[in-house]
């Protein structure tokens, strides 16, 4: 498939910056009563991250703009609901980062939000950005039956079927050997479910019919699945300065990973089709679909 | 006030055992994977509880339906509704029961979720728990409108400035003395934002005019702050058999509560003013918001 000649770096550094902007926006100040959980949820949320979610929000935002419709609120609109999901995705890392749970102390470079703050803090901050999200697409100014569809989407990608489901059955299968399927499985759960939810968002806002809206699926399901597959790549393969998070720790608490299932050279090669399945899936959306393609290509790359 | 000859405790008695039917419906079997998640969900809602809140919802549909309007698809939406907040409501009991938060073994006479299950289900019970009550409100059959105004309420309800944030301020508060007032902004966040939500969902989702939703908002403040007095009364005044959670418990760990504040009486006059303010705002919605009416008195009969 032919690339674009297109800026993405700096289309992506833009978009990074702008959803910093936004998220400082709606969250609370951290001097609003109670101050120690906004603080917690500002640190939980801002200065870090890749902001993968949000930049798909986007670049399928620009993939399934409707011409003639109202620029302003969509871009209002896109901006509330890249915002939910990262949201979604910081109150995913509080809580994952617990004691109870995978009991991490270091994240983005930084002290997890349960050892720079207290456990009680961290489990209400991760409690209270979940509804900050619904709250931001009900604010999105676009038809009200088509807010009604974003929160549906990401209701059901966030909860027992989707991601916190994934984390679950995460949580049980530590020592056990998963087939590649049940990885699969767990991982499209866990973590596909809300990279899938951030494509389609991103149609969704911007009034994309059901073909669009096909494409955008295969993608984010491709997408979703490949960003998994490099996780486990780099913990074995990159060390902790670089992953800002603590290297080998799965292959240390004896979790099963793409990387135990197929062997370092197998996880390569599933990522390889990934990549290509996802860029299939983006033909028929033409040019305006660029920048979704570079995602696909920048979350494979980061295997270099 | 007179008070209509009515059958409450039937009433209520047959909306209990709705809600539990409605709640066992649209909580995902306990066999769907992940298995243990779903247990520890149905654990965390079914088989006991008041249903305040659910009946609360109901009430307050009875009190704000509109003549010639679709009977069925508001019976399914009000289900919707009052199965959310019941969501709602079992998710922050889970999580307040958490070794970080009140450390509590015991919850409607049964062993709480984390020492049933552990403490790593728990929390992710909880955080299951709280999108599946905003999908429960996006498949409401009403207006998109409604819903998207309904969504709006609950998240704004059960958040930073709401639920959770109240919860934040009672945890800091532990071994403080607050003021009166400070205590009243603490419980109208914690307690008083999900029953208030409640009631107003249910005038939401019936399509209460702006004059009856005022109504209900004065009710709706009232009752919630009562619950909360009559909460503290009953941790001094009854035993642990009677409450199904450990009495005492706010009183030994040196909480704030109404009775530390105002001393018994004068948390029971309190609870006479707020009984009173309740009632006197129902008036003007009529011998419709009689249910409403009854649920006041019942809250209130609780210290008795």
């Amino acid at each position: 498939m032919p690339r674009r000649s297109i800026d993405f770096p700096a289309w992506l550094a833009g978009r990074v910056q702008h959803i910093e902007t936004v998220l400082d926006q709606v969250l609370p100040p951290a001097t609003t009563t109670p101050a120690r959980l906004h603080e917690s949820m500002r640190y939980a949320v801002l200065g870090g991250g890749k902001r993968v979610r949000a930049a798909l929000v986007y670049a399928a935002g620009e993939a399934s703009l409707q011409p003639g419709t109202a620029a302003s609120a969509q871009e209002i609109a896109l901006d509330h609901a890249a915002a939910a999901v990262e949201l979604i995705h910081a109150y995913s890392l509080v809580h994952d980062d617990l004691p109870c749970m995978d009991d991490d102390a270091l994240r983005r470079g930084r002290p997890t939000v349960h050892v720079q703050f207290d456990e009680a803090t961290a489990m209400l901050a991760g409690d209270a950005l979940q509804p900050l999200a619904f709250e931001l697409l009900g604010m999105m100014p676009i038809a009200p039956a088509l807010v009604v569809q974003g929160t549906q989407l990401l209701a059901r990608s966030t909860g027992s079927l989707g991601m916190v489901g994934g984390q679950a059955i995460d949580c049980a299968s530590v020592g056990c050997t998963l087939t590649p399927e049940a990885l699969r499985q767990m991982h499209s759960m866990k973590t596909g479910a809300l990279l899938e939810a951030s494509v389609l968002l991103g149609g969704i806002v911007a009034g994309a019919g059901s073909s669009a809206r096909q494409g955008l699926e295969t993608y984010a399901s491709a997408v979703g699945l490949a960003f998994q597959v490099v996780d486990d790549i780099l913990d074995v393969t990159a060390d902790t300065a670089t992953l800002g998070k603590t290297a080998g720790k799965d292959a240390a608490g004896n979790k099963p990973t793409y990387v135990s299932a197929l062997g370092l050279d197998g996880a390569r090669g599933l990522l390889k089709d990934l990549h290509a399945q996802a860029r299939a899936a983006l033909l028929p959306l033409g040019p305006a679909a660029a920048h979704l393609g570079c995602i696909a290509d920048y979350i494979v790359g980061r295997d270099h």
